[in-house]
């Protein structure tokens, strides 16, 4: 079973990446906290499915569980929602000592973990990643927090879990369009990566060649675990966003995220927005900073082969670009990209002038 | 000027102590932050006396200075007050570069300092204290929060500032009662350090006798700093609570809060409170702990010079034995209290049983 350490300045914790891990939850908990109450929060989506398997393992494991299920949704995460989850934990009496596990995906892990973060300035926290998007990204790394009007993830925290457990099996009930979205983070942790990690992906990739049923055999053990252990390597030299290093993790997200906004949110799921990104990533990459023709090509395969979108439709190219600028650092020599020397060779800071800005959100749009 | 230095481990910053402080607050902040934008958080008792000393120094090293005042007061400590002060961040366009100063009491630090620890993650927080508590133990440590129901702070967060500045000369306007109130809290420090800093605080009580004026002007710099390198070595060593030896600021506070909490947080202060609860704690600390006959009696002698209650009304005896047990660790050997073996000598997790919890309350009650 892989167990990777997270080594980070507030906290060091394991994940664990293993098929049937979620039903050893109570059994990896037991030497960080040997009793107390734990508070399994999940949706109503991923409640039928693993809430009994969690609960059981935790309760064999002698600790006190109780459940806070909410509806699915991005909608949930909400300062709203959060305050309604303390008087839950207000009402039953939870101390300090005692547990929240966020079972489920980001919209779980992020509300779950700020109200874990912030009630009574910190309770323990269990990450139980049931996506593909969760357990490769969002999980861990500790950024939590719930939206504020239009701003996502507005309000928050850094806030590192005690442990992660992410139970690849988990997968295998995921629709298979989040399955795909999960798989652009790969994809870019493939990048980020290059080597082994990127052939894997590559490897499994050709495998599935859209189809979801090899797509969920596939993201086993091996290719989770690389993209923790690459995410834990960034986030351990920049836990915080201080330096800036951590921002490599942004690739292929800051024209992921406008075209996302531009749709309203509604037509992309972030996975595509990224998978849109990374080919602009790619395309920008080659005039920018050298990136071989190759490697283009053999990026724009992998998004391919996962069925992910190759153009995006729904929103006019002024609108892109005008969101691409807005939120980010706006010079006068242009937009700031993470882009990509080579795979497992990201640049920070790269300033795309705003004509290139144009040309790529042009090339990328169907036109 | 004391420049005192919190080396922890999640941030080092600077505290300083210095009379006209607040009128070099901007220059202190330019090494930190040269550019940005600063939105000074304060209450409408201070508004009038500090706000434009403070936002007049931000401007003039080159700061864009915007304000927040509230109503004054402890119900302001809400979830409800934050997320109204999220939605003026956000409206004002505030980024994580920008800076929140808080400028008052321990309210306006506890609440400006959680949404600036959470809006975006956490942007820059400096704490500008105005009141004696505040400026020896409030702005310093990085606790901050608000109330939830009956619960104090219990939703916050551990977020350390960039910088303190504390001004002894903003205690001339403070209300004799605040003055003596934050006067609980020095008495802990000097009990708890011993030495110089309790001489220091022997010698100005002395002098003052119950008086305010000789207290105003005796709170200078030499013990605002002695507090707070006391309190700055404690968070040091255990800055969240994580080993336990944090607990040591607590002296007083066991007996003090469940006083506060049975008259209704209406009766007293909360260093009144204190100043009960370290009445208490000279009386357990020779029967429990060997402190001297005659240290007892130095120590009930600096609290009655400097004006704080002798004995608690409004409250009977059973109430506050029953909150004292309530909310501590509560075993087969009783109640866990901090004590003294000395001065300078402060014991952790001593155990006090119900019987002598009784007669100690009794002792402390104006019956």
């Amino acid at each position: 079973m892989p167990r990777l350490r997270a080594e980070l300045k507030s906290r060091s914790y394991e994940v664990l990446v293993a098929r049937g891990a979620l039903a050893e939850l109570g059994a990896g908990l037991v030497p960080l906290r040997p009793a107390g109450h734990v508070v399994v929060c999940c949706d109503d989506n991923v409640a039928p499915l693993y809430l009994e398997t969690a609960s059981e393992s935790l309760r064999g494991a002698g600790f006190g569980v109780s459940h806070i299920v909410i509806p699915a949704g991005e909608a949930q995460k909400s300062l709203g929602r959060a305050t309604e989850m303390y008087g839950v934990l207000y009402d039953r009496g939870v101390r300090r000592g005692d547990l929240v596990v966020a079972l489920g995906g980001g919209v779980i892990g992020d509300l779950a973990g700020f109200v874990a973060a912030t009630y009574l300035r910190g309770v323990g926290l269990v990450q139980a990643p049931t996506t593909l998007l969760a357990q490769v990204d969002a999980a861990v790394g500790g950024k939590v927090g719930v939206d504020f009007r239009a701003g996502k993830n507005y309000v928050g925290a850094f806030y590192q879990p005690l442990l992660v457990v992410a139970d690849p099996d988990a997968l295998a009930t995921l629709p298979p369009r989040e399955l795909r979205s999960g798989a652009a983070e790969v994809a870019k942790y493939g990048f980020l990566a290059g080597g082994a990690l990127l052939e894997a992906v590559e490897a499994l990739a050709a495998v599935a060649d859209g189809g979801t049923d090899g797509l969920v055999r596939g993201f086993g053990e091996e290719i989770i675990a690389g993209c923790v252990d690459e995410k834990l390597a960034v986030v351990a030299r920049d836990e915080r966003e201080e330096s800036g290093e951590r921002a490599v993790l942004n690739l292929g997200h800051t024209i992921g995220h406008a075209v996302e906004a531009a749709t309203g949110f509604s037509r992309y799921t972030h996975g595509e927005g990224v998978a849109l990104g990374l080919r602009a990533v790619l395309w920008l990459s080659e005039r920018l900073c050298g990136l071989a023709g190759a490697d283009v090509q053999r990026g724009l395969r992998l998004l391919d082969a996962v069925g992910l979108p190759l153009r995006f439709r729904g929103a006019t190219i002024e609108a892109v670009c005008e969101l691409t600028a807005r939120d980010k650092k706006t010079g006068a020599e242009g937009v700031e990209f993470v882009l990509l020397e080579g795979f497992g060779r990201p640049r920070l800071r790269a300033q795309v002038p705003a004509g290139l800005l144009e040309e790529v959100v042009t090339w990328l749009s169907a036109r």
